[in-house]
C-alpha cells in the first residue's frame, strides 16, 4: 500500500466558530494539525486579549481526551485598537491581528472601514512583531466581485507591504493569479495561505449547470486560469505559500438559502484534499514543505514533532457532517471520491 | 398622477411550465401581455406539431376568464427534426423552433450536440418561414462560464447568421456586450431579446455579500460593464432588441438548494420592471417601441389592438408567490421597491 508521511502539519488559518460548533471543529481540524490559527470574527468579535484569551480556553476545553492540539490566537483589528492593548497581546502570545475590510464576508461588520486609518496601529503592530492576516479585497460596490482582490492589493496592500518591512503579513486565502504574483514578487514579511476549494475548484464549479452555494467562499473562487496559478503557486517550492484551510462551517440552511453564507467547511478532509492536488500535480513531495514547514517559519514557530500518514486508499467525503445542537453540515465537495485518507492510529 | 399608456405589448420569451404551474404562469403574462411565445423545453420536450397543439391547448385552457391571450408555440430543434414535420408545423402556425445546445440549461438535455448536423435543417426552416430561437452559450466544460455566449457567437452564431440570410433568428436573452454589439452589427435577419434581470443586475447581485440563487439565471449574470450595454441597446431606439422576460418559475426548493436551478420568474411583474429600467435611463418615451412593436414586427405579427397603463406609484414585489399544487416560487427582486405599477383596470 502506498503511503505518505509527513511531519506534523499546521492550519494557518481557520474558523472554529464558537459553543455547540466547537466539538465538532476543534476535533475535526485536531485529528490532523498540532496547531491552528484560530480567527477572530465571532460574534461579538475578539477584539481584547481577555477574549482572545478567554477563546482559548474555550478551544482548548473542547478538544478530544488526549490531545495536544493548540490554537493559536488571534484579535480581530479595529482601528481603536491601542498601544496598550497591543504590549498585552504580545505579551500574552496573540499571533496576530486579522484585517477585515468592513462588510468583505461572514461577520465583518465590525471591520476596517479607512485602511489609512490603521497606519499608526501596523506600526505599534511591527514594533510588538505582531503579524498582520489579511482578507484582501476592496468591499466598494461599485467594484466587480472577481476584481476585489486584485484592486486590494493595488490600492492598500502593496504599500503597506512597502511601508512596513519588518510587518509579518499573510494574505489569506488568495484567489488570483494577481495575487500569487503580488506574494512571489514582495518582499519577504509577505507570505499567502492557498485553501484547498482554491485549488480544487474554479467559478465553473460554483455557476455551470446550477449554482452551488457549497461552493461559495470570499474570495470567491475564479476562472480556471487563476485557479492554474495558484495550483502552480502552492507547489511552486517557494517558502512563502503554505497550508491554511480557511476552513468556516455554515449550517445547511444558511448556505442553502436566497442569500447563502460564505465559507467552505473543509476541516475533516483538509490534508487529504490538499494531497489530492498535489498528487494530480506530481507534486507529493512538495506536500510536507507546504503543510508542515513553510507555514512554522514564516509564524517563527519551531517545527512539530511527530509524524501524520497518509494512505492511497479511495474514499468519499460524507455528504453531511452531523453536530449536535446546531444541524447538518455539508462538507467541502462532498460525495466527492478522494485517492488519500489519514491512516488510523495503529 | 404620472401614467404611461402603451400599445399592449407581447413577450417573445417566456417558460410557463405545464400542469399545475399554468394557473399562475398564464395568468400572470396575460395580465399584461397580449401575446408570449411559449418556450418548449418541457419534460419531455415539445418535439412535434401535435405535442405543441396539444400545449397550446393546455395554455388556452389555462386562461383567466374572458382572457383574450394567445400563446404562441415553438419546437424544441433537434437533429431528428425532419422536413415533414417542419412543413407541418408551419402549416399549423409555429412560429419557431428552439435551439438548446446540449445541457445549456433546464431540461436541455435533449439539445444539439454537434451543430453542424442542424445546417440541413436551418435550410428547411429558412424555407418555410420558421424562425430560430438560439440559446446562445457553448456547453463544453473548459470553457469559462462568463465566457460561453461569446464564445457561441464566434464559433456558431455568426457563421449560421451569414449562411441562412433569410432565416430569422433570435439570440435569446443576450447578456454581454459582445452579443449586443454582434446583434447590431448582423443582417436584418437577426434580433434579440433582453430579459429584466440582464437589464436591472449584474454578477455583483449574484455573488457579493453572500450567494442569491434567485438571481442565477443562464446565461448567467455578467459584470457591471455588459450590463451597461445591454441597458444601452434596450433604450437605443434600434427595432433588433426587443422584450422577452424568459420568465422560469422554479419552485423555492428547487433555487435555495446545493445546486439551484437557472431561471428568474419575472412575469408577475414583468413590464413594471422594464419601465422601472427604461425611466432610469431617461427613456420612457422608448418602452413602447421595445415593448409592443419591435417583438411584434420581427415576427411577422401585427401588432396589438388596445392599451395597458402604468401609474407611477411606488409598490413593493411581494416575497412569495404561492401555487397550489406546486409551493412557493420568489420572484424576481422579492421585497424592491418599483416605482412603476400596472393600473387596475377600471
Amino acid at each position: 500500500m502506498q503511503t505518505l508521511t509527513l511531519q506534523t502539519p499546521d492550519d494557518l488559518h481557520v474558523h472554529f466558530r464558537d459553543g455547540a460548533m466547537l466539538a465538532e471543529t476543534v476535533r475535526a481540524t485536531a485529528r490532523v494539525f498540532r496547531r491552528a490559527i484560530a480567527m477572530p470574527n465571532l460574534v461579538p468579535p475578539v477584539k481584547t486579549v481577555e477574549q482572545a484569551l478567554a477563546y482559548k480556553q474555550r478551544l482548548l476545553d473542547a478538544r478530544p481526551e488526549g490531545s495536544a492540539f493548540e490554537p493559536l490566537m488571534t484579535l480581530y483589528l479595529t482601528d481603536t485598537l491601542d498601544a496598550d492593548e497591543i504590549a498585552r497581546a504580545a505579551a500574552a502570545g496573540v499571533r496576530a491581528v486579522k484585517l477585515y475590510p468592513a462588510g468583505a464576508t461572514t461577520n465583518s461588520d465590525a471591520g476596517v472601514a479607512n485602511l489609512d486609518s490603521l497606519y499608526p496601529i501596523l506600526e505599534i503592530l511591527e514594533a510588538h512583531g505582531i503579524m498582520l492576516l489579511v482578507h484582501g479585497e476592496v468591499t466598494d460596490r461599485g467594484v466587480d466581485i472577481f476584481d476585489r482582490e486584485r484592486e486590494f492589493i493595488d490600492r492598500h496592500l502593496r504599500a503597506i507591504a512597502e511601508r512596513f518591512a519588518e510587518l509579518k503579513i499573510v494574505l489569506e486565502h488568495i484567489s488570483t493569479k494577481d495575487a500569487a504574483e503580488f506574494v512571489a514578487g514582495a518582499g519577504a514579511n509577505v507570505a499567502a495561505t492557498i485553501t484547498p476549494q482554491h485549488l480544487l475548484l474554479n467559478r465553473n464549479d460554483l455557476l455551470a449547470g446550477g449554482i452551488r452555494p457549497h461552493n461559495y467562499c470570499l474570495p470567491v473562487l475564479k476562472r480556471r486560469s487563476h485557479q492554474e496559478a495558484l495550483r502552480a503557486a502552492a507547489v511552486s517550492g517557494s517558502s512563502k505559500f503554505f497550508l491554511g484551510t480557511d476552513s468556516a462551517p455554515h449550517e445547511l440552511s444558511t448556505k442553502e438559502s436566497a442569500c447563502g453564507c460564505a465559507g467552505c467547511y473543509s476541516a475533516p478532509t483538509a490534508l487529504e484534499l490538499y494531497a489530492q492536488v498535489f498528487d494530480e500535480l506530481g507534486a507529493l513531495d512538495r506536500l510536507e514543505a507546504f503543510a508542515s514547514h513553510y507555514g512554522a517559519d514564516f509564524y517563527g514557530l519551531p517545527r512539530n514533532a511527530g509524524t501524520v500518514t497518509l494512505v492511497k486508499e479511495p474514499w468519499t467525503i460524507p455528504e453531511r457532517v452531523e453536530i449536535p445542537g446546531v444541524g447538518s453540515i455539508v462538507p467541502l465537495m462532498a460525495g466527492t471520491r478522494l485517492d488519500w485518507k489519514l491512516q488510523s492510529p495503529a
